[in-house]
């Protein structure tokens, strides 16, 4: 296609169907349209219902706002590390905006989500994972994913976790979440055929050091087939599993 | 099925075709069948060429030799973190093993590989992460998939990357692979859409502390859809692949 | 020149202009001038325009008011990192002083800056290392040099970043600015042939470690001609850049 | 017993049985009597097999013969972390001498030891764990203890260690052995009742750093009942392990 | 006990006093019956007095109360780490509630604890540790074991220790509790034949790093028959001290 | 010029001097040819005397073979941490080639090397910082800059440092090379008026961790005017210094 | 002298003018009173003047109120780590106690001190050291020692401590105070003789971590005769400046 | 003293026994005069037996002969950190030198030493720290000082210590030697009323991370008057001691 717009310009410009200046400027835009770039998201602003996605940590309500704004109409929008507080305020521009105190992930639902066939489980540890589980869970809904929640099934009582294997058994793709020591990855990656995406969350004391002995457990895994993501990283293992499961849809 | 399993080995026992003691024999095993391990392994076993793992370091000759004879006839085998002195020795045993100096892995190929559709590119910023890079790779051929190396095309001249951008647009799964400061994970992240697994490498020296620095810049990649292995794990990361691709496969 | 000094002062004291006392006098003060520290504060105070720089963090409002009312008079001062509440106490002092909320950054222009041929590209790789990028540009601007901001062209999306690398290309100095995995040094540093000085900044979360995973990022980076100051220090990255521009300039 | 010692030698200095000197030696050494330590160490002496240790690491030949021989007569005598080539060299003058290559532990065992009731499990997640579990075995059985062997039984597959549940269930202490992820020991805690001393090993690679993953893991088990020693420090597991069932036993 | 249950489930069948489907019923709880964990969880349930423990950090008011209304039939409670504003709280549903504002540790009794021979030594190095100590006391004293407690005896002071030395020679286990340099644990191990449990406190400054300079001085503490547990773990470590003491009490 | 470039194949398709695929070819290298790559690539190898870098690390005699002998006839080559054995080799096909046994580079100077005025100081802080040294000085010089060598001026005897200050004082660039406590940056950086680029060394042991403690010595250097490139990165630091001394030159 | 006490009580015993009881109870304490701790203790309290410490962090208003009044009698108390608003509680009941804000230390000082001949020097690199630096002299002061303040002496302007050479070449001891890369510790530790004692401070930001640059780059100075304390421990150089100034001057 | 010389050149130009060039060529060295560098040399070189140390570590033997031979004349040399083999070559250009296998340090003693009154006491925790205790003792009686060793005193065995307080109660100054968790500084600081010099050895494994678990346990030593120098560095300490004694000698 990139050939044929080359093509194009060159015979146009040999007919003098445009001037010099014409094809030039025609050719100018060509090392972006070549990369790729914008093509892609030519795309995306053309399929309806494929989420825009804004890191709202550290972002202001205007600049929120003002963003929210420019993607609406095409697409519902995702806003992941939203304030109460700025929610609130959001409200009263946006009301229909939806809103999870848990996840602190504010959702924009303009558009029909196609729902993709198969589901992803998003497990955890404990109780106190669920709020980087929820942001994991909403991305992969709004994304037109089904979850499975397996939640508090940490491996210090592991038949809670074993009650729940025909769940992961027959998952796309697994999400792993959990705290302190996060030997709950390498159970699932044991348990499981699918693809295992680990995060590590903050939650623990001590030596725990924010995450970190749930992260450095997380990479050294015994099981295969497991990978890592940032520590409360739930909206990027959300997102890894949609696009897997993409692939596996299509 | 387990269901039926357990309907059989009650009416059996009903009908006297089997004594009191060989019902308890066969339920004895249940837990086990019923959590599914000795049925995925057994499948494992039955389907000829998926292969079987031995993890080389710190075994020696005589183990590797002792696994890889019982494994043999019914799975191809791969044996990763191979020193050459090892593998001239199990030469004399396998002369039709393969070797791979560089990857340190070894193939035992007794049984024909069904290749899947699609491709996963291998991905590196270097040429010291080839030894890295192929072990990822030579796993995932093994396991059947197709494999595109796009070698050293390191963020610092950022044209040999882009050069090669068409296959890692078409490729089902992409692992990127790079030490130093590890940024070709989220420069690759940025112009796929597929899944990225990154797999940080101990080449560098100095404050890259064996890896460390690729490794938390690989984590705090800045574009979503990467996710991370251990240091070195090039297996790990084309196992994983393999399972995406497989679910994507099939 | 010294050595001029030291026979004069040889001189008088043979000739008896001088006294024993006198000639001790100002021998006394020799070995300071001759390590040229004197003399170097002396032309400061001489030339008027040239910027004197107090770190804000941890001083009073008192103690910033005293230092700027000794410095005002012989030329323009900068004050790092200063609170919002404590320049509205200073404000009451020097109406005339310039803050930047986003960059903590207060401004005292009484006198003149010449402004020096060429200018040095700032560039951030996202909207919240803004706060860093200002610093560094107002401590530039101060100095007498015209700055570029490139502004939010994190490499998740390169195309940003290409579309100005004409910016880039005619830069006498470029500074890269990046939280997260901090790559952007890393393909700034591939594109362009200016010296790159590397600002790692404290955005992100989890294995970001407050801005480690950046500046370990910058300290091994695959692309030479880069060198890196500390987390956050966009006014040592504006200092160093006027430095350098001013060898360039002169 | 303290009281009545003193007591009588201000006896007998009173009846003039002893001198002032012999009574002022006497009471010389009442301060470490008094403080216990002496005594412990007769009472040791006095109960033929309690096992003396030596520490191996960095001791030449001739120092390890040198305490052997003045240990030899009263109890065994346990050497830890002691190269292959030293042992050849002691065997030589103790050729009763036994060695365990795979746990670098040499033992002398010349008296009885009198077994106690009750066992502990030894349980390591892979066979490079092996090493580590031996010299807790060894310095365990040298000690009187009975121990059950429960090797590679590691969480990435299940069903080997729930296979193995009732050794766990009945042991009086559990030590659960480990490296890379660590996972086991918070597994095993969450199925047994006894305590549990977990030992992380310092087999693995990249972010394993050198048993750190695996230290931190057990640190922060979310099973409750779990405690840990240092990397690789089976004997100190097993010598905890053998206090806990000397106070059980007795 | 397990066998019969399965045995009487097969004859019944046989002689039809159960259905099929009542047999395969009774049969699918079977792996998690036979995995233990049921069964253990029924034992503790049906044994009045022994406690259930509720972890309170990260958990609302209302989540506390529902899982102590759902246990304060059946066993005691006890809550750790419960702020005091939430305890104002609970209070009013539980005014039997006892709270210690110190170990932040609330405590419902409404069984009878029957107490077990001998007793636990807790001690610590000074009095900012005290907290962590009666968090150790306080789940030893509700799990029936009687505590010795022995504050601040650090050994800057090593005389206050030592007197106090008649009291750890007799406990059945030690818990040594400090911060800083955390050597109270060596000293102690040092000085008693008991198993010794080490707990590290965030008490200290500086390089103490929030108790990690106390956690690796008792990781590698030269005395034997020490183990550590994580930072301010008082209540793992009177739980490990609990489940000790049950061994040797039964 | 590029402008021209395009004009001139649009103009030379239309006049029928190139055909359709001919043009389609010119054009098809466009982006990268845009993106400024080749160009300056191509610049480069027009310049004599602009010499490439290999780094030596982790390749074998061959591979640097290969590349010198694809790159000597177009410019100078340096290679850089070269270990002697690998010179032996390469000098009996490149006998003309240099190599400094303490830098660990070797050199092939074949092209005539323009000297720009000014010159660099290279410092550092003690005779083991040597080897870094004369990697950068070797970098700079084979670069085309003068190099003023200071060794062996450690912060410990200050008079040594001071007695050299007429050559920093006028040095273009100074580049400040210390392991151990890296004060030297710091101290020069409060001397001079030109860009500091600090190297830290690994010269050092205990807490040094292998010039870590001097990498954070020198990013947090209370002097402005510094920044700092990777421990042990001579090459990095003469080559941005070469950079900055180009800019200044011309 | 100890040897006498228990000769003396033998004495008695034999002669009859104590009972059995009088000996075993003046026996009894004998331990530790040979061990030196009580007499140590005992002299102390004799000695007017000589101060006792309460390290006030963590501590109630109430406890260190207690205390005091334990101590003001038998001399003068310092209480460090006190906030303002402890301080305003404690004078109500001690109007006396001199308090200084900046170094938190709060002062009782109802005996009089004898002032030892020579002086300490207390250094710092910057004004923000002050708060550490006057905890260590007001230690030092109440402990009965001269000090002279050379502060704000940072070796960015090296003629700014160079100027204050004379107080450093006739202290006694020199305690030098810096945070960032603390390099003052090096340059002075270069000038003088007199043993130096380093003082890391937390004075910086990003990649200072918390004072963990400075006492790294302190623990490895080049310069011969320092040695390092905690960070920020302005009591702990001041105490023990105090101690080697005791043995010099008596 | 400076200022009678600087008078006498004033004086000798004045009446003209000086040229002018004279008078110039002796004030041109004034500087480092008055910074006291040159005078401290030459003191030093003319007080036979005060000896001039060389760090061996990464010299070459023609390097280190090169130095002893320029110092031997004016005064006693220590070479440390001396490989057995560099010294069997030294050992023959100076048959007379001494050497320490255990602390591989090299004593040319040309010099009468004159020993202080007074004695420092140099304490390990094992046998396996007596090679830096050695460095430390060698280094102290090189310059003129009594050297007590009290080796293998752990804290495991408190008895060990307290059995040789007398030696610590009359010390001058106390060396505290220790690997692993290094509590014997606290004990050791609680114990003497010296100043206490801490030395952490990288004697350990595991978590003792080459000694930074003693060194953080020495830098929170609990006990007040216990500073630190870098982990295995008994000349530093020795050093520091020696300077401390000298000021109390003198």
């Amino acid at each position: 296609m990139d050939k044929n717009y080359i093509e194009e310009i060159l015979q146009k410009y040999k007919e003098g169907s445009i001037s010099l200046e014409g094809a030039m400027e025609s050719l100018r835009e060509l090392p972006y349209e070549d990369l790729g770039f914008a093509k892609v998201d030519h795309h995306r602003a053309l399929r309806n219902g494929v989420p825009e996605v804004i890191y709202g940590a550290g972002k202001t309500c205007e600049q929120i706002l003002k963003i929210m704004e420019s993607l609406e109409k095409r697409s519902n929008v995702l806003v992941t590390r939203v304030p109460e507080t700025v929610y609130s305020t959001i409200k009263q521009r946006f009301p229909q905006a939806d809103y999870s105190p848990l996840a602190k992930v504010m959702i924009l639902k303009n558009h029909e989500i196609k729902i993709k066939p198969g589901y992803v489980a998003v497990v955890t540890g404990g109780t106190s994972d669920m709020a980087v589980a929820e942001e994991a869970a909403l991305t992969l809904e709004l994304f037109g994913n089904r979850v499975e929640r397996v939640y508090d099934v940490g491996v210090a009582g592991l038949h809670r976790l074993l009650d729940k294997r025909d769940i992961l058994y027959h998952a796309n793709v697994v999400i792993a979440i959990a705290g302190m020591e996060g030997a709950l990855a390498s159970v699932v990656g044991g348990l499981v055929d699918a693809p295992v995406i680990a995060v590590p969350t903050s939650v623990g004391y001590g030596a725990s050091f924010g995450g970190v002995a749930a992260l450095l457990s997380m990479l050294n895994s015994c099981a295969s087939g497991v990978s890592v993501v940032n520590i409360d990283n739930g909206f990027g293992a959300g997102f890894l599993a949609a696009r897997i499961n993409e692939k596996i849809g299509g």
